[in-house]
């Protein structure tokens, strides 16, 4: 018995799925490559234990726990928003006897992927099996070979970007770069920086956090012209501890050209707290446009990942705060949008902007059209709830024919929970094979071809695009 | 020769098709759950003969007759419109000799499934055979065979809703009711309670709509109050006679939460007519808000469809009145239109909303988030233009993975069609066993569990959803 | 070897691939009807050779010059914008060795074609074929089987229209008539009546393209019925050379129905130049009803194409003008938008107007719903971007089961690359056939019935719809 099919996600047409079987051969071995997430440098520099099956697979995702919550679970029952875990088994018992909710969810085959490579185990998670899985899990979790960095090894990882405020001292980062230079630990963990807390005048403690940037930078951030040197600064600092790109988490896809008379009056009206919405959406679109002529100063790859509507639950957020399954997509428009940015910097050689959406209709409408055309745009791969075979193969089918293959970036785990890191890797993998083996199987490509790109989209593409 | 062949709608691959046909074994003779609908209670309490084959399979079936329409022939020519047919037989001819205009329509898979299963004929038809038909269908009609109940008996159904006024008498209800429990027939015909005549201002006839409620419910419903508690009141008369659902059919899914004293000040303006489009709009936004209070109180599902751009073609409105097959869907948003009632109401366990569109691209971007997260939402099948074989795959591909299958609510067949219930629900059956295999095939889901979803996306989830 | 597969665009599974070359064979001897396309007349009229391969697949192929321009290839090494082709060997190789990112993209598919089918290539381009390539089809394109007529006649092109000025004096069309007339060449080269430059206030030259527009008819264009009559003229003109359509090319697709005094005052502000952006759509809007209007007396097809934002890319616009490959497709309304010229024409038997997309997301929710009902109304092919394998199977599977295959019109080739027009048929009948074959194989429609319909989405509906 397995939880795993060796031909799982391949077509079932028998000479398609032989092809998908060869391409996925030839690159199943290779190296992950993840350069945009959401795990902390503090596991591998700390390198302690995970401590349980609960803290491991259910607290930090929210692709587990709003599908529960959906069926009527509440969060108490899970444990969620407590620092300590007091009934981890009972929890899981929750989550095991409601396991069938994930069928036909990426969720369950990156959670089966898990349970059976890392864990062994290989009889179907369910009320029955709860606490064997719990045993389990918790034996190997206090092994040696479960600590993070071991797995970061036995992942095949070759480079891992975090996610990191600006405000952030990156001291994980400097200490794990550090250790590697003494001959310690070699993994290879980077920051990316994300500015969303000082450049969205939306978001929490915006105004303290542009005063800590000053603070941290040594500039006058009450003044446009020192806030962008601080900003500068802080790309700079981040660049030097590995940092490869910057990712900006917008409302909107809004960009803006103003003059620099009119961003610094702007400026000061956020600072002075009168700006209204408007203000506030064409503050962020500037700013957008400012880290594109940052970028070709100091060439850190921008990602620009518009169009969720945070919060959605006001009592969850009430309760809870942010990042508890709450977010909902929204339409998003990136024609007019991006046009004040790509009028300035959209031919220049020098950049890379790397697009994502959680609107699937901008694919074949937008966002391929966009990429076939502006030498410094690239098309970022399925992102959050589009990260699925259905999702990642909708993705294929609607940008490949405008955008073509290359001006894609490969793939992206983008996730915040650890052990689903080769999961979501090799599934992507399988569906680009069977996405290449369709088309070689249909006569529109060759295999030899079909290969080479394979090889692309697992592992070349990624690594130009974000300069790894 | 035969219309039907056994393998319809299954996947051509060989593997794959022989999971389907094992799946919709399984469940092609469970009864017939049919929440949603538009066929007529006076059909079973009166039990008398469809008068011939346009009345039945024409005249009610804007389906078939805005196609004929679309390619020239005129609505007179079909005698639409008219209250009683005068050439039947020639109306039947014009539609045998254009039968060709619904290849690749749900239409045409609905049609043959009734022309072979109820009456037996297996020729296409065609302007040949055009006669032939007439003659065996008005044969059948007339026998005992075919009259409503026995019908409903033959087709297996087990609940069979419809969609009714406030202001209905539901007198036909109460005869069936009545006739059931003194040891008649035994078919389970209940109402739904649809609103839209006295919460939408727009509504033809909505001022005098509101002094007949008055008049039905004796409260004074030109008081805010008054109004509310003669909702109240109808919606408990109609559970009382056995609905469990209401429905909403407004043109947005805008909702708002306004207090008391706005709400009353507002109504006070659409008496007065002095509301304009903004106003009428906000109205039906907070009556959303308000129909969910109520449903709190007293259990009844709440069901949305918005969408729809009601009778496009003035000259064909002008002339024939609504539902004359010229409704257009039109773009959708859900995610901050629903923010009001979600905000006040969305967390409640209590309650249940089930969401449809029009629009299927809110299916991946806003309507699987929303469910996959909210405890009160659910996902109606696609409606109207999309429950069809293509469409229907649309939404299990866009919406499963995200809102998993458990938050959506089986099928409806949403007809005022009669004799298409069987057929709609078994292409619904079909499709479902065809979605189901294809994940089995590239081994997302074991067969097993494939089996149980089967059963509950046919029988299980309807049930429980609409409280049957 | 060969760079073309016989089964290629067939579906895998092999039942289904069966029927797809059945259905296949019986239309792939069919002339080419092509109703749209922005071939040149001259070329047929003066039948002088193509001078080189970069002329004929690069300089005019917007498809091919924006896909090596998104990878960093500068418009200047391709020579786009040059009189005079400098170096067409040195540009020839560029592309070849970058023929790799056209891979899973339709040129790949149209360029291998006319390589193979036309020149015999049967290697695949590369940087290492390149010198070859262009030996060989500069060779071929000077000898007498090269020439535009001599191309025209092998392909089995039955009739080409192409898209054309009010202001062309249409004497390329005329001359070829002539010839034909007086037993020369028969090729049936037709003008269609594109006004967009004489329509459309925010096209270049507008106001000087009015003045033209007077001394060419002769009518008082100062003055709306002048106008009025000058187009009336023109259209006539157009008609009188063979013209069986119009073509509109607006930013949206939004229409009007002003009264003549509004529209004439309209008219003037626009001549005044004091109109708005808001004027101007208005004034756009009103245009296509007019048209509508002159449809209805002179019978001339109107075609409706709109959703692109021209010129997006400022910098390229600057330095190359029009057509650079930087349109970029936009979000289409059409329900609201079609409403006023509906409403006063829609229920005309004499109108067709033929309704394309730039925006997928129309075709279940928007287009089919309408064409399924209006009877003037029918749906264009897959357009621009979307002309494309997945493109066209994707237009299929999204408006059939509403709007029937019968208010479709077949294919448009849409091109500027005169050698790409049978691979582009020849792709269009593949994925016809292979829409089909799956129609057949899940027993959705019987075989005798696609190969019918192969013929009329090949042959017949296009006659039929654009009168040819």
């Amino acid at each position: 018995m397995a939880l795993l099919h060796d031909d799982r996600l391949f077509p079932a047409e028998e000479g398609t799925r032989a092809i998908a079987r060869r391409l996925y051969a030839s690159i199943r071995g290779l190296p992950i490559v993840s350069p945009h997430g959401h795990t902390q440098a503090s596991w591998f520099a700390d390198n302690k234990p995970f401590p349980n099956p609960v803290a491991l697979f259910i607290q930090p995702d929210h692709y587990v726990f709003r599908m529960l919550y959906s069926q009527g679970i509440s969060l108490e029952d899970l444990e969620i928003g407590h620092p300590y875990i007091e009934e981890p088994r009972e929890v899981w018992r929750v989550f095991a006897s409601h396991y069938h909710l994930f069928r036909g969810t990426p969720t369950r085959l990156w959670l089966d992927f898990a349970f059976q490579q890392l864990f062994g185990l290989t009889e179907r998670l369910s009320a029955t099996t709860a606490d064997d899985y719990y045993d389990t899990v918790c034996a190997k979790l206090a092994s040696q070979q479960f600590l993070p960095r071991a797995l970061y090894d036995r992942f095949g990882i070759e480079v891992l970007a975090t996610t990191d405020s600006p405000l952030d001292s990156l001291q994980d980062h400097r200490l794990i770069r550090e250790g590697a230079r003494s001959g310690g630990w070699a993994g290879r963990i980077l920051p990316t920086f994300r500015p969303d807390p000082v450049v969205d005048p939306a978001f929490p403690g915006f105004a303290k956090n542009i005063e800590t940037l000053a603070d941290i930078s040594g500039e006058d951030t009450a003044t446009w012209r020192g806030y962008m040197r601080a900003l500068a600064a802080r790309r700079h600092f981040f660049k030097a501890l590995g940092a490869t790109a910057t990712d900006h988490g917008h409302p909107t896809a809004q960009t803006a050209d103003l003059t620099e008379s009119k961003a610094s009056r702007l400026f000061e009206a956020i600072l002075e707290g009168t700006a209204d919405a408007a203000q506030q959406e064409q503050f962020r679109a500037q700013m957008l446009t400012e880290m594109a002529r940052m970028s070709l100063d100091d060439g850190l790859v921008m990602q620009i990942h518009p169009g969720a509507v945070r919060n959605h639950n006001a009592q969850i957020f009430a309760r809870y705060g942010r990042d508890m399954g709450a977010d909902i997509p929204m339409r998003t428009d990136y024609v007019e949008a991006l046009r004040p940015l790509l009028n300035r910097y959209g031919n220049e050689p020098g950049l890379t902007v790397i697009l994502f959406t959680l609107d699937e209709t901008a694919y074949s409408r937008e966002l391929a059209p966009l990429a076939g055309h502006y030498p410094c745009l690239r098309l970022g791969p399925p992102w959050w709830f589009h990260d699925s075979p259905e999702g990642m193969m909708r993705f294929r089918e609607q940008a490949t024919e405008t955008a073509g293959f290359y001006n894609t970036v490969g793939f992206n785990d983008d996730t915040r929970a650890f052990l689903s890191i080769p999961a979501r890797h090799d599934l992507a993998r399988r569906i680009d094979s069977a996405f290449l083996a369709r088309l070689v199987a249909e006569h529109r490509l060759e295999e030899d071809e079909a290969v080479e790109l394979a090889h692309e989209l697992t592992y070349g593409l990624v690594k130009k695009a974000y300069k790894l």
